[in-house]
């Protein structure tokens, strides 16, 4: 009755009344979304996707040969499971290579201390470096720092606080980006950071810095900030340098304790570094790509991905396992409904993420016709814990269709998030800057930064009922989206 | 007035009628004892010296120069706090070098595993050894496997359970002390275990393995059954031999876990292993010794001790750092009591202890006529956790004696304990053997082993609350017995 008196409003005026719109989600829609969720928290085959890449390819660093091991996995798995269009698509890259590490304290209390070089670090001579370090509280203090670091070791001590969105890693990351910068810029012989983490164990977290690299800027997930400042504080990086030529490190938290707990006594710290990290010449990697082909409109394709590489001293369970065990056992659940959507699901698996999203850049070079055709994107990189909003970035008719859908998900404990989203996940954003719609199924963080870029990123730390509850909605949103013939994408562009 | 009939009936009766007994306790010595507990846990005295002994020490592995180091620290430590008749009683001893290690699987699915070499182990040969494991589920399956091992390496899987005793540590320990033996009777080119520990992180456990030495079992705390399994199970060891001579390795548990999700995969798994770890001749090590002398009986000696030692791939603040803070700031309360009490106070910090309890050995060894003197004795060597019970092993007097002052320390959270034990700590072994009355404040070791003998036991561990509770109960208890005229010693011996 409702919708018979809403109808008739509706041919009255043109005006929207929003309240009293007609769904854009039917009600045999809906039943089918709740079907999938139903089988999503029932299916473990998100979880056992996990296990399999953590344990037959273990770590797999972008460009190696591990790498290519987990591309051979993805493709067989995705084979089996019956996915259409199974396809490799390579690129080439810059490879670096993490080499060995020693650090120690020299003086006044000689010990070793547990560090990981930064991704991009260069090496120290041969024998290594010892030097007096020059303590700064914050990466601000060290920018704003008016005297000379020569031979001395530049070190940054802020600390990265806990939030279940994850905020504390943008603030937190600011030394890891650019910290080589302002040191190299002052004549340091190199630079050590507190790990950007959460977690208080001797594991020290790695992770990009950020660089000017072939005229793009490479910088892990904040590619627009990162291009911002090394344009503007540092514009002859910008222009002519490619990387560092310092060593930078990471020391364990535990490991920051102890150099902060000197300081504080007053006593000054020297400290060894020995580095044999660089830069080994242009290596292979490549996206791997799915397919469930649409019924009725094929070319038109929603997209959802995670990163097959991991950093290489870890197994890549959270960053990004999990993500690849979701989105593929969430098509995978599509795939098993009677037929397929409207449009066509295409699962990418990136290459290269954590070196630069170099299989982002890549994919939306080599498929630039083929990006007007994305309807929709998604990626699934935060880990493993559960979803608590919808997040979009779409036309109004698709923010009104994410309202509807959500509703659908909030069984599941997941609300309604920002709707003027411009992030579907750090692989989505070459395409987001092209004008592609995104939405983001955006997950507990709270302990994700224990475990990030660490040593301890491994299986075990996977909780499986988490990663139903993440298949679920993802199964959800994903049919959903390739069913409706809603246009995610703004008119005018 | 029930005092004067308790009175008149011991009167009466020879016999003791036990509820009626005269306290041993005296209303004044209570008084002192809770001025102590006040005290204790309003100081912050044993959680500085964790700090001061982790951050200006660090790893302090028995022999090196390191633990030299840490000796001239507590030398200086007890001058600086005012204790007497500081010293140190040095000895020699066998010194076992960790070296490097490099261990992975190289098939089925090529990766790196994180590993430790167990203290003892022997250097696999150059260019290290690659060959298949042969899967234990727990060390009792290897201890009865009639096969051969011949070209391969021993893999041994169970797990240890978390409990507040720690009472999962000797079942779980067996593997590690024994397998080596088991498995080079049989041929083994190596063994590897699971670490013996309760976390699931990336960190391996180290640890002694047992083995005839010098005449004596070289087992950690266990000595008795170590002793009992070796000349049982493995007389000829017992007679001739020194040490293990191929490689023994404990895996990190999400490590281990690799290994068995492959081996249940029902696939073979080989294994490359690289150990650069042996002896290397005899090395100095020492107990550092520190005394308040008694007012009135300055013979009797209460001795309270700790390890000064640690591992060498973590600072050691749980294990046993804690130990150090906590006795030394129980005796310096004491000490800042208006008068000493009637016995002598004596701290020990053993050397040596991880390595086979060497300082201890060394300490009744050397003093061998002064043991007689040592009225009561304990170590405090099980982190930093709260204690939660009193138990002891002394005469029936010292039974009562402590049924009473347990009665003191219950507003801290105590109960009473074992009244029949033989333990005071592991360093205390050697004196309880021959007679010395012992006494434990047993803490809470749920947590104790997720950082036992891993890089992971650092200062940032230690809550401060817990050793302020743990220094009132030493305090109150150690004084107790220096003060009071009871025997804790049993007559007849």
């Amino acid at each position: 009755m409702l919708v018979r008196i809403a109808t008739a409003i509706a041919l009255v005026s043109a005006v929207p009344v929003f309240s009293m719109q007609e769904s854009l989600i039917s009600e045999s829609q809906e039943s089918t979304a709740e079907q999938l969720i139903e089988m999503g928290l029932a299916s473990d085959s998100g979880y056992e996707i996990v296990r399999s890449l953590t344990t037959e390819v273990g770590p797999r660093l972008g460009g190696s040969r591990q790498e290519a091991r987990a591309r051979d996995w993805a493709v067989q798995m995705f084979t089996e499971l019956g996915f259409e269009n199974v396809r490799i698509e390579p690129f080439e890259m810059p490879y670096w290579d993490r080499g060995a590490i020693s650090t120690s304290i020299v003086a006044p209390f000689p010990q070793p201390l547990r560090a990981s070089a930064l991704g991009g670090s260069a090496a120290t001579p041969q024998g290594g470096i010892e030097a007096e370090i020059v303590f700064f509280e914050s990466f601000e203090a060290l920018r704003d720092f008016d005297g000379s670091l020569e031979n001395r070791i530049a070190y940054v001590n802020d600390r990265m606080i806990s939030a279940q969105t994850g905020a504390g890693y943008g603030p937190a990351n600011q030394k890891r980006r650019f910290a080589w910068l302002e040191a190299e810029a002052r004549g340091a012989l190199g630079v050590m950071i507190r790990s950007v983490g959460t977690d208080s164990h001797r594991f020290p977290h790695t992770g990009m810095m950020s660089t000017p690299n072939d005229g793009t800027i490479n910088s892990g997930t904040h590619s627009d900030v990162a291009i911002a400042y090394i344009r503007e504080e540092h514009p002859d990086y910008a222009e002519n340098r490619m990387w560092s030529s310092i060593p930078a490190v990471a020391l364990s938290a535990p490991d920051a304790d102890q150099i902060e707990r000197i300081h504080e006594s007053g006593e000054s710290v020297t400290v060894r570094l020995s580095v044999i990290a660089g830069w080994r010449g242009s290596r292979q990697s490549g996206n791997v790509v799915a397919e469930i082909p649409g019924r009725e409109r094929p070319e038109e394709i929603v997209l959802i991905g995670a990163h097959l590489d991991s950093w290489d001293e870890a197994t890549g369970a959270v960053d990004d396992g999990a993500g690849v065990g979701i989105v593929t056992a969430a098509a995978h659940l599509i795939d098993q409904l009677p037929r397929a959507p409207r449009r066509t699901i295409r699962v990418v698996l990136f290459g290269a993420e954590e070196v630069g999203l170099l299989g982002a850049f890549a994919y939306a070079r080599d498929n630039s016709e083929d990006i007007g055709n994305i309807v929709l994107a998604s990626e699934s990189d935060f880990g493993a814990g559960l979803v608590w909003s919808l997040a979009s970035g779409t036309s109004e008719e698709g923010t009104r269709f994410m309202d509807e859908a959500q509703q659908i998900i909030a069984p599941l404990g997941i609300i309604r998030g920002d709707r003027a989203s411009n992030g579907g996940g750090p692989d989505i954003i070459p395409l987001a800057a092209r004008g592609v719609p995104v939405f983001r199924l955006n997950q507990d963080g709270t302990d994700y930064f224990d475990l990030h870029h660490t040593p301890d990123d491994t299986f075990d730390k996977i909780d499986p009922d988490s990663m139903a509850q993440n298949v679920a909605a993802w199964a959800a949103i994903t049919w959903l989206a390739a069913e409706t013939d809603v246009e995610f994408r703004t008119q005018d562009e």
